[in-house]
């Protein structure tokens, strides 16, 4: 048979990341994610283990995941190991899994939305754990590794996070510096619960104290956060915009007397149609997102400015992080 | 305020193109395509009356685009027009809704799908419209002008498309091959009617011959492919494997007996598992969603070639898409 291959030199390069962000999705639709990072070598039955699914079907989907390249083989007896891109083609595949799953009810019901936003936005919900999920491999390498080594490089003897999660910023910062103690701070229980198992796991427990509540509460009692050198807030402020921005600001200005002095605030958020090349699309979608459908008010790098010089902090510097949209402020006491 | 943009130079393209999609999703659930990329210039008062939504939201959206870089400004009275990268942009997000929306349930069910896959696959259908729309983002500029191309270089007198949709591609050979005419099978009903109006509006309504009839109902009756010079047929044979491989080959017989002396066969069609480095993940997608969710074999350029032998084609050639997976088969009576 003749052979002509003529396009073999152009790069589709949205069907190759769609194609891994599919794979990688229903991963963690079976929980075999941990099963395809681990050290150790796997096969289809600790797929099949791990997924409660028959070895057929876990051998089809581990025979895929070859195909493309995400696991390669380890050993002669035919067990996998993730590639050495795994990593990276996780964080390639939050972003998309972010865009146009955990946020597609936005996508499905836009006429909706753009009719009676109040209603469609008590109608269609978004996914929480499909939220929390994509945030986390966006996260990995696009502001958790800034936020992180600022929070290092201070070397802090108290920290606080606010809307700490399961706390694994926290506990890095604890592993990272001998001696420190920290407070994490969340609305929800069970993640409340995974931080304190978490520390325990890895010999933090006893630094560690987990305060189940809402940011909204340090505006009314800031205990948690007296004596803190650091303290920081990941994506929790532009919740409480427009509607309650009032208790935003309380909570700010509470976080500065709560600092030691020379302490450091340390915001990551993410700001408004930021109109360069590299940041404009992702920086509209998630602008959009929050402005039209969740009915959110992002702030400028200058508004952020304002808030913290209100609140009482001095100099600010902001911190571009490598995910497009977002910024690290820090501001110090 | 201090500025440090130290990330400036790291290019998120998942990020980019995932919120190009999410927004060019939106445009056709608006149903505002059309107004898009239409030559004249447009605002939020064309975007509102065709999307039936109030100006606001439509003013929103716009603003959105304009944001994105999907739309630019086309006059000093504010209107606007489809940015020069549009129809690039479209055909990316194609991959990305294809594979992440329009095949959808398979992610999200993919437990049940290696539990029970018989089961599973009656469960939980693809939306049809989907899938098309998708398909002809991704078409575009992946298969379609190929297909195109191969047709009108042998200037046949008739063209025979199985499968032909909304007839689109036979129209456009129409316009470019005089005096020629075309036969557009397909078994949806109302892609005929769209087909013949189409036609019509492109002034090639006498020379277009509509069947609303299965692929597989020219295993009995080949009459409307007599005396044609070319017989096209993308991604539909693929569709009667393996449950239907004899009608499938009963199909390739009739369309051998039924050409002209020297007359062509086309097929467009997705080979399994490719493993080059540009192809195999979008390669591997294709073929898992083929064989695990559908329950189709993806033949191999091979059986492509054994198949066209078997039915009575002599030389094949295989010309690779810009399609990753995706080869045209050309064989000649």
């Amino acid at each position: 048979m003749n052979d002509r291959n003529e396009s073999a030199t152009t790069r589709e390069t949205a069907a190759d990341m769609a194609a891994v962000a599919s794979l990688l999705e229903m991963a963690d639709r079976l929980g075999v994610l941990d099963v395809l990072q681990r050290e150790s070598p796997f096969g289809a039955k600790e797929i099949a283990e791990a997924a409660e699914v028959p070895q057929a079907g876990a051998a089809s989907y581990l025979h895929a995941l070859a195909a493309a390249g995400l696991v390669v083989r380890a050993d002669d007896a035919g067990a996998f190991r993730a590639a050495d891109d795994f990593a990276d083609r996780l964080y390639e595949s939050g972003y998309m899994s972010w865009v146009l799953n955990a946020n597609r009810p936005f996508i499905e019901h836009i006429a909706e939305f753009l009719r009676d936003p109040v209603r469609a936005g008590a109608q269609y919900v978004r996914d929480g754990r499909q939220v929390a999920v994509a945030s986390q491999w966006m996260g990995s390498q696009a502001f958790y590794p800034k936020a992180l080594s600022t929070i290092i490089e201070a070397r802090p003897s108290r920290v606080v996070d606010l809307g700490a999660g399961t706390a694994r910023l926290l506990i890095e910062t604890l592993l990272a510096v001998p001696g420190s103690t920290a407070v994490a701070l969340d609305l929800d229980g069970s993640a409340c619960r995974e931080a304190a198992t978490a520390a325990k796991l890895a010999g933090v427990g006893d630094r560690l104290t987990v305060v189940e509540r809402s940011i909204q509460s340090v505006a009314d009692d800031p205990s948690p956060l007296e004596g803190a050198d650091v303290i920081h807030a990941g994506f929790v402020f532009h919740d409480m915009l427009p509607d309650e921005e009032d208790v935003a600001d309380a909570v700010l200005s509470n976080c500065y007397d709560a600092l030691r002095p020379g302490g450091i605030m340390a915001i990551t958020d993410a700001v408004p149609f930021v109109p360069n090349e590299r940041e404009r699309r992702f920086s509209t979608i998630v602008t959009y997102y929050h402005q039209q459908f969740m009915r959110r008010r992002l702030l400028t790098a200058e508004e952020w400015q304002e808030k913290l010089v209100k609140a009482g902090f001095g100099g600010t510097t902001c911190i571009a992080h490598r995910f497009p949209t977002g910024r690290l402020f820090l501001a110090h006491k």
